[in-house]
């Protein structure tokens, strides 16, 4: 269901106030049969507290089964469909770095690689060279010049970098040059429609250049370009929710990704409780605050369990100061689930948390995976939070009469 | 969703086993209200203890309130969505007798029925014709040749037969000649497009040899032709999961679905136990196994609850010996619900069992209907069991970065 072209039509103004409190890869599960997820081990008293008062329920990311990536868990939780809306790999990686895409833009991956004599790949990443020596390289790059674009070359880590072009007519449709093979030459960017001939044509130049200044490089005397693309078309917050929106993020992925959505990212926080101050501080100024909380998901990644179990406390801690602001709806959930038994990102529900005076409290009475089963919410496809957050908050109309 | 557009793009290699029990019409009711449903009823040692360490959930074949065939239910299990792969009557039919469809083929369904002396239809099944008397004479129509296609005609059951053309050229967009009403003359086969031309053509004169050959006959003096239908685009299981697959069923219709999605039908099983001895005799040739139990269905068609109930524990007790095998995934559940109190197939959500070692258990300690509504996969479509097999095999990537 295109959930925005109802969200469009029936939103509604109001003083009211959503908080959205995202711990990644919240969901988890027990490192034993029989055991407690990290959610359920972990002290919470505050998040059962509001479980007590609000509501419970489970979030499904994309669709059973699927594991998500960063990109479309936060789409969905920005009630955006994640299946819709795939931002690109090259526009994903700007975005990750901070670069602010603008429409006019193709972003492209780009390893640095290792040519033979003969030109073709020996090592498609340059030896993974430290981060050390290719940022200078990098930085290098940017004395290239190509008439009728402008172009940013920003490193990323070790052998990866981005290359924007900005320009008017450049598509995003064109193919990779990494042939994903060692003894063999990299590929030519060949356009695959009509708009993103001038892509290729700039591409092409561009490797030109790079391959003349490279040359002397030992490890890093060439790169591949991959992954070119747009900046997706999300329509904005204001747009599909009339809601003044801002981000509240420490890490450069999560405020690009609402960057693109069009919320404001509000100042440069480096803790949770450096985040909520901003969220003190910016109360007055806006409708809506995403507040993203990263070491849930990292600590999972490690596959460390009492990690992860005490960094869900730090994330409880903090409810306090959140509910002292009075929110309407206030929401508590992940962009998908990362167990440390599994090290990784995984496909299972996200315990979700909605508190608001209207929310039809169940019997839940912790925060946890198994409350949730039992929650007032049910199962529902994680892009239906956001609508419920404009119902619960007085903002959205009835539809039809 | 399109799932398949996921799974093809997310699928991978791994040497994990799944295994898909399949008891039909496995849902049920209580006869009298507040009773236990057949299998709440039935004593399920096994599946309990399945249960217990899995986690249960609840099917929904096609849509709330929406009652299958087994053609789109078994499509639902299979992960096909089965409103948008509709399999035409004549390919269900000549599927369920076991006739092996080509890409060249269009088969349909026919009816002897009885004309009167003006060529009107005076019974549209020409009386029931018991199936010794109604085989040989379709035997006969098998001396009907036309040029440019290969014939072949099938018995079923009474006065039902398939026939199918096999030849360059055939489309599948014809109508029905059965006027669907008695005292008028069948109608003539007529193609709703140009690509099915040759097909009304070849069935005219197939029709025109078949009331010379027929005319004789006391009550199956003629015949009509309906449902029409190509062999059903259904991409493969290799395609669609990268899985190779085996399917283990006694009756036609299951092995010819299974047929359909490109699984291998593994030998010819006439009981559970020789089914479970074809599942272990093959476990290192295949990826995926479905094992199609029938009796769970028939017994429930018969409106005989306590047959019903002994069906699904004779069903329970097989499960040691594949559990014996270690399957990396297991799932039980059924392609709909067959109440006895109904009689029928019916649309009520499939209770539904997943194991493996890491599908976050629930709470529920026993295989039921009431039990299955706290489960952990919550109520979900049919179709989304088989990314969830993925996942939980390791099978499947992450979607998006």
């Amino acid at each position: 269901m295109d959930i925005h072209a109802l969200t469009k039509e029936l939103h509604t103004k109001s003083d009211s106030k959503i908080v959205m409190l995202v711990a990644d890869g919240l969901g988890g599960l027990p490192m034993a049969p029989g055991g407690k997820t990290e959610l359920e081990a972990a002290n919470t008293p505050n998040l059962d507290a509001a479980a007590t008062k609000g509501c419970l329920g489970r979030t499904i990311p994309v669709a059973p089964g699927i594991t998500p990536g960063s990109g479309p868990g936060h789409l969905g939780l920005f009630g955006y469909d994640p299946v819709q809306y795939l931002i690109g790999r090259g526009a994903l990686e700007a975005t990750g770095i901070g670069f602010e895409l603008t429409d006019k833009d193709v972003a492209i991956r780009c390893n640095f690689c290792t040519l033979d004599a003969n030109g073709n790949i020996a090592d498609r990443r340059a030896g993974r060279i430290p981060t050390e020596e290719s940022a200078p390289i990098v930085e290098r790059l940017r004395a290239i010049k190509i008439d009728g674009v402008e172009i940013f070359c920003e490193p990323v880590k070790e052998h990866r970098f981005v290359v924007v072009f900005r320009g008017e007519g450049l598509g995003g449709n064109v193919a990779d040059t990494d042939p994903q093979a060692t003894g063999v030459p990299p590929l030519d960017p060949v356009a695959h429609d009509e708009a993103s001939q001038k892509t290729a044509k700039v591409a092409k130049q561009f490797l030109r250049q790079a391959r003349e200044m490279l040359k002397d490089q030992p490890k890093a005397n060439f790169h591949t370009m991959r992954g070119f693309a747009e900046k997706p078309a999300l329509p904005s917050y204001e747009e599909v929710y009339g809601l003044k929106a801002a981000a509240i993020a420490v890490y450069p992925m999560y405020k690009g990704l609402a960057r693109l959505v069009g919320m404001d990212i509000v100042g440069a926080a480096q803790t949770l409780d450096e985040q909520i101050t901003l969220l003190e501080e910016n109360w007055d100024g806006y409708d809506f605050f995403f507040v993203h909380f990263k070491y849930t998901d990292s600590t999972g990644e490690d596959g460390n369990f009492d990690a992860r179990v005490k960094k869900i406390e730090e994330f409880d801690a903090v409810v306090p100061r959140v509910l002292a602001l009075k929110p309407t709806v206030l929401i508590v959930t992940g962009d998908h689930s990362t167990p440390a038994l599994l090290k990784s990102h995984s496909w299972h529900a996200v315990p979700t948390l909605l508190l608001s005076d209207c929310c039809r409290s169940d019997d839940c009475e912790s925060f946890g995976e198994n409350a949730a089963r039992r929650g007032e919410l049910g199962q529902i496809e994680a892009k239906y939070l956001m609508p419920l957050a404009l119902a619960n908050a007085g903002r959205l109309g009835k539809f039809g009469a």
